[in-house]
């Protein structure tokens, strides 16, 4: 696990500098993918049983076993993903591409493998650290976004300094609170001081893209909710729009040996509506009970393969309300 | 440790049948108190830098050691732990007692200590348990409000049928956020299905007082804040108020040998002002920095000591609200 961490130092070190660090993404994605095939043992765990039921499988290692992984969404073999993760480079940097259901998958299964991959090495050999996918998720994300959107800017904050204009709290506290958030709540966190979240936009142009990061949500679904309330707040309704990319809300049964997809699709529809809209909520691995009409009725879930294509829609528009002004 | 455990299962079911259980949780703090004083040693780890500096201490057992505890909160004598646990009960049962600073600091003594004793037997002998001293804090709490105002009703969930009258979301969906939410969203976790909320009214009113019990926040600030503002779009600014109640928001610094009181008062203020007003922030061990003088003018942040004097006036106005209805 030594070069494992190291290399992931190395890419995180780049990325926190705002150096061109792709690149070392995905070698540390084709180490972590090397390493699964060659010390552990992929094998058929259990079935999501929804409706059709899904086939869940785990990378093994005497006994302990990794989180669930979709069978048809890792892409096992070396050759393979490197050939689509060579084509999703090509389409998604393709500004007049015509997107097939095929181009979305293949991003899916892409994205999927490449975090899945790092994180099961995680979940086998590196249990303690249990932060860590998660921000390797954001790294290589804003790593990616870089690539396909040369044009955009990013960022992991959002000054709140507009706030000040229609707000009787002083200067001193916006200051503070820029300081401390709200975009950057997880910083708080006694474990780390990683933020999860990116910010796309583009020069010259207020408003942009907040992109909360989280490989599953849990408890902490709230959080994008809340802190796209205080943008609306802060900048206007919509200046700013939040999109929530995830990868699963999977969870190993041990005792009937199937994997459950935790869902709490009251809550969300109550944050949707309550709170502050978002943009959408991306998965690799939709959650079936998501991609339900009552829950797309009010918020945009979609896979993570439509995220690149909903994102340039909405950068176009950034740019000709510019035009407009 | 198996006792310890034994006892938490007793008081902890008992409290979910919705029967009688302090005592329990009682004879859990006694144990857990003697245990500490038995086998391990309270020693002075360091101090918090703050105006005035705060000296904390310890319990150790070889090579680990529990959460900080502070010092002239904690009562380490058994006979000054009871004889001051018998005289809180007693004027908290008071309805027409005038209350002291010393009566606010004896309240908030009984209650850290209670809280502490068991915590750091975790800390020290289950460490895997997390998350156990926490729901302890809500069974204890429960336990103690329930003896303290025993003209109200208590229930850890606020039915939402009232969200349908101004809403588009079909009664399905608003049926099914009331089985997974909102105010239960801690449920959705991977480890626990234990809310850590405690919701208060009166017989034959509506309306009422949402308490949710955190040790300490961290991430999770923001819940409370968004809970509060689902309830006021659902029932109505204020019908509910939220009272948080926390134990402190200390952190060891090994390297350093201090503890920090970590501390996010411009997030905390954007979301009293921008997601919805709480009633109050409650600590044992109030942090300085949210008992300055720009944070409480925009929340009401006191000790728990504080906090049965606060619920009772609430209670009060929530009677005469019915009778002027």
């Amino acid at each position: 696990m030594d070069t494992i961490k190291r290399l992931f130092t190395t890419a995180s070190k780049t990325y926190n500098r705002q150096m061109p660090h792709y690149a070392l993404c995905l070698e540390l994605v084709l180490y972590c993918h090397q390493k699964l095939r060659a010390k552990s043992e992929f094998r058929h765990y259990g079935y999501f049983s929804g409706n059709p039921r899904v086939a869940y499988g785990v990378f093994a290692l005497d006994d302990s076993v990794s989180r669930p992984v979709r069978n048809e969404l890792y892409l096992s073999d070396e050759a393979t993903f490197t050939r689509e993760h060579r084509e999703v480079i090509a389409l998604l940097r393709d500004r007049n591409h015509t997107w097939t259901p095929a181009d979305y998958e293949k991003v899916n299964r892409v994205i999927y493998t490449a975090i899945m991959a790092f994180a099961c090495c995680y979940d086998l050999w590196k249990r303690s650290s249990r932060k860590t996918p998660g921000t390797f998720f954001e790294v290589f994300m804003a790593g990616l976004l870089q690539i396909v959107f040369p044009e955009a800017t990013f960022s992991k904050h959002i000054p709140l300094a507009a706030i000040v204009a229609d707000d009787e709290v002083a200067s001193e506290a916006v200051s503070e609170a820029a300081d401390d958030g709200p975009l950057e709540i997880d910083d708080d966190d006694e474990k780390s001081s990683v933020s999860t979240d990116v910010v796309m936009g583009l020069p010259g142009k207020s408003g942009g893209i907040v992109i909360p990061l989280k490989i599953t949500t849990r408890e902490r679904i709230v959080q994008p909710f809340a802190h796209q309330r205080i943008l609306d707040a802060a900048f206007g309704e919509g200046h700013y729009k939040s999109m929530i990319v995830c990868i699963s809300e999977t969870q190993l049964d041990d005792k009937t040996k199937s994997v459950k997809q935790v869902c709490v699709p009251g809550t969300i529809k109550l944050f949707q509506k309550h709170l502050a809209p978002t943009a959408g909520m991306y998965y690799c691995d939709v959650p079936q009970r998501y991609a339900a009409a009552d829950m797309t009725k009010i918020v945009n879930v979609r896979s993570v393969g439509h995220l690149f294509e909903d994102i340039r829609s909405i950068l176009a528009a950034l740019t000709s309300q510019g035009k407009a002004d």
